[in-house]
């Protein structure tokens, strides 16, 4: 037998009722006649509890106009929602047991659909089952319609985001106390999940601790490598507060001098990219301009090709959620909209630099979450 | 930036490029042109590494016959992959960038396949993709070929279960240290939640703590009830080794001597049904035929309404997979098999009890990687 369900502080059950009065009309503007959400943050975000995700199926079953909304679950799991607010919420609890076809139970409850969406996240082993229980229905993804809601965040949402990126960067105002030579990323890594906790958070999600060549690999996470003096070190942490929210920040530090005579300039040119993406967010400007005001600055200074991923993604119940802040996206910016803004600059097999806030997009500009120094930060070697 | 990607020990590449070759042949066998296996377990099983599980398509592309496999990769995140020995494997590792479309990737090295299989775990988001870049290729589950290997452990996977049920036997003979009256259940989880990495474990994966009435609800996992003298307190905790492999043992303590009069014949008759169920374990048994062996003993007594879910589940990768012991389930036990034997009974409102052994069947009997005492230990309260 085994638990994941998270532990969800209670959202009011008015808040709750409105997100999904939303997404029932926002699934009807799409012409979709029912939203199936697995477990995870879209369920979460609609019901106030993520629920565990197993073999067995368990499914918010939203029709999008007629019919009463159920959340269907194994029995022996219905004990981890007994705190949603079903009765308030209108939603039926249909439990049911091994034995049972719970496709065919949600399929029943259907009726005829022309158009059922599933939640992004939600497992093949349940999406092909649906499939085959729904027969004629065309099956398209619930992502679109929910993350309309979801990348508009209300002001709760806002403020755990605040409070999730006051408790990372009190994370990295302690880097001193865990970063110095001799010791290797993974012995840093685990000072740093373990301040992650004491900090406020409910768990780490992911450290990474990218010392010298290795702060040149975006995605490296830690690695028995001894940190020398000279090191560059890039250090991108977060995880989510108790309320299901995320923290993601990046700062590189210096330990000692850095080695590489051109790391001082080649920083100074990130440091203005960062700042002049964060400086143009604002309402009615679309996430490729903020992806282009950092872009342009680092090719103009020639450093174009070792700026080799997008500039943001977004965040809240999901570490990386709408919207992306990349070249190609037109999606008009506005106020609640929550993101990173994470230019760096990679010199393969030497060093990396990333500097990285997740900021929301406020009635007339930005409020960065983030506001630990964004120089260079030498530690003593 | 975030980065999932667990550590992986090395596995042998012969190891792997045998499991490789089986799952082709399987899913040859199974009429099925090509698998298409998503980050998971399934993935760290055929290539010794999980990866990570982000909004950018990563899938190992594993035709049944012709062609060469294919780890398809976001190019930022291909360094996860550095120590997967992809040329001994013969696999190609093929990258993509954002604004690539990885689903055509994929199409394009398929050519017209008739069958296509996804592992259970991938999301819909990819399911959908494949769907339609696949035009009318029947899509269906990796999970049916995949489980035929991954269900039959070999040595080495074998001892590495081994080393995960001694690590958490360690936890459950540490319980004394913590489980005491006056203490919240929530605060006894975070002690072996803690404990459970001091001794081997990557992480905690579950904790269950299930006081008093709490007990009664099989997947209550911790609360804010105050522990009192008197209580029942079923305890069931795991998580993966740092090679993947699962532990999940369950043991029932009583805080000082039990407040209900029936918990000690109760307990007798659960103890001696969990046993008679590791008993029938051997080649030749049936899934159904264990959970029968241990149904029977509590229904004998007259408690079969109170033991509301299946005997057992199997364990390895992942802490859920095949087999199933679950009435219906005639599958023919093999040796290699590893799965979990777990009765309950459960008094609503009062008290529960649940005793749970990982086994391995072997050549003529079963071995248990769990072996705390089976009795009902009475803590002092």
């Amino acid at each position: 037998m085994s638990s994941r369900s998270p532990r969800t502080p209670a959202l009011e059950p008015a808040t709750l009722r409105a997100r999904l009065d939303r997404a029932r009309a926002a699934a009807a503007d799409a012409e979709t006649d029912a939203l199936l959400i697995a477990p995870g943050s879209d369920l979460r975000y609609l019901i106030g509890e993520a629920g565990g995700s197993f073999e067995r199926l368990t499914a918010l079953v939203l029709p999008a106009a007629d019919g009463v909304p159920a959340l269907v679950v194994p029995k022996l799991e219905a004990p981890g929602y007994t705190h949603v607010p079903a009765d308030e919420l209108g939603i039926d609890v249909v439990t049911w047991v091994d034995g049972d076809d719970p496709y065919r139970l949600v399929a029943d409850r259907l009726g005829k659909p022309g158009r059922v969406a599933v939640s992004d996240n939600t497992a093949a082993l349940h999406v092909l089952a649906f499939r085959a229980a729904l027969g004629e229905a065309e099956q398209t993804l619930a992502g679109p319609v929910v993350r309309e809601l979801r990348m508009r965040k209300d002001a709760a949402e806002i403020d755990a985001l605040r409070r999730a990126g006051a408790a990372i960067d009190r994370v990295h105002a302690r880097m001193g106390e865990w970063l110095r030579p001799g010791r290797t990323e993974a012995e840093v890594g685990a000072d740093i999940t373990a301040a992650i906790v004491e900090e406020g958070h409910a768990h780490a999600d992911f450290v990474i601790v990218g010392s010298g060549p290795n702060g040149a690999s975006p995605h490296h996470d830690v690695s028995d490598r001894v940190i020398e003096s000279g090191d560059v070190v890039v250090i991108d942490i977060g995880g989510p507060i108790p309320e299901g929210y995320n923290s993601d920040s990046t700062r590189t530090y210096a330990v000692g001098e850095p080695r590489d005579a051109d790391v001082a300039g080649t920083y100074a040119v990130l440091q203005r990219a960062q700042r002049a993406a964060v400086e143009a967010v604002r309402p009615g400007a679309t996430a490729q301009e903020i992806d282009e005001a950092a872009r342009a600055i680092i090719a103009d200074a020639g450093y174009g090709e070792y700026f080799i991923h997008r500039t943001g993604h977004g965040i809240g119940l999901d570490v990386h959620e709408e919207p992306y802040i990349v070249d190609g996206n037109d999606l008009v910016l506005e106020a609640g909209m929550a993101f990173s803004v994470e230019p760096g600059i990679y010199q393969p097999g030497r060093w990396g630099a990333r500097i990285e806030d997740i900021v929301v997009v406020t009635a007339d500009g930005a409020e960065a979450l983030n506001n630990r120094p964004h120089e260079l930060v030498v530690l003593g070697s």
